[in-house]
């Protein structure tokens, strides 16, 4: 789920300095990670089948990552900071609450629909009980829907509970696109965004054009 | 999740007839065999242990159950008709397609409140593989909204997209319920219910009173 509205620098998680060489190395084997779950599964997809993606030999992997805990882990961290640095430039130009609300609701189906190789291996990750940091998808979602009440955009409601009901939408994204090949994904993102901004927006309020 | 507006009569689900006694000791062990589930969890819910809480033995569980996937099949269903059941009396009774969304939504919050034991017995069963039979509660869902269109009640919106979105709402209830103890289950639903009323009426169609 998306890390809302929140750009971080590219590196911030890394705890040392890098060489180029060093986190190009280690941007192409988290690549093939993800294709390689992407195609046979978390279980299957050891440091060798990885390296034999990346044409590289699996004593490489090893010198950059201490295992494969280590691997998952940056794996889903990159997947994540890539869709919120995705998501956060659509509604970084937003001129409101709603349309930042319209923003990231599109931004995060669009997101899916571009990147099913990274869905599909975080989801395998998180199914299989990997390394995923759980960032507080919910908890960010009611800070936003919160701060467009305060500034009058929205109407009263639990933002907990409508943070938690806008999170359960999202989630369903996934699946009902790669599952129903026939999905639109540019009308999904248009009627969730309207499902949605018609259910926060203050009575009396309509969207212009 | 619910299956809406459907009232079976109670024993459709038995093939042939029972008797009275039958039908009384069935539902006893299907009793003990929830509480059971929702306390050792699936994977320890033996016949020994339903027959100790039902205070009988294990070979009469036997001879009325052919196994543990007749009786958790069983067991599946007869909470899922009591759940439709009793969402479905609150439907049935409201005066517009708006008032029965809401009565279903609300129905829905307060059956999961209510029923902790089976709504946790009904998760351990689908979490293990248990035959839970499928029914398709996004495609009653999306049947409810559209009726809703064609008499005129809802805006124009893709029933099925509505209808993902509102059941990946409704399958967060539980988890949220029990989570946290301070949850307050009528403010929760009377937050859904308004969140998809504004979401699927027509421009202009307010809620009187």
């Amino acid at each position: 789920m998306p890390r809302i509205l929140i750009v971080r620098p590219e590196n911030e998680s890394d705890d040392q300095p890098r060489s180029f060489i060093e986190r190009a190395r280690r941007a192409q084997i988290v690549r093939a990670a993800v294709e390689t779950i992407a195609e046979v599964g978390f279980a299957k997809a050891s440091f060798a089948r990885i390296a034999a993606r990346a044409g590289i030999s699996a004593g490489l992997i090893s010198y950059h990552f201490a295992g494969k805990d280590e691997l998952i882990g940056q794996v889903a961290a990159d997947i994540k900071e890539a869709m919120d640095r995705a998501i956060g430039e659509r509604a970084a130009g937003a001129g409101s609450y709603l349309a930042a609300l319209r923003a990231v609701i599109g931004g995060f189906v669009h997101y899916c629909a571009e990147h099913r190789a990274e869905m599909y291996a975080l989801r395998e990750i998180a199914a299989n009980g990997g390394p995923v940091e759980q960032d507080d998808a919910v908890g960010q979602l009611a800070g936003m829907l919160r701060d467009g009440q305060e500034h009058g955009e929205f109407r009263e409601f639990s933002p907990r509970l409508m943070a938690l009901t806008l999170n359960a939408a999202l989630e369903a994204v996934p699946r009902e696109l790669y599952s129903r090949a026939d999905t639109d994904a540019a009308a999904y993102a248009d009627e969730l965004a309207s499902t949605f901004e018609r259910a926060v927006r203050r009575e009396g309020l309509r969207r212009r054009g």
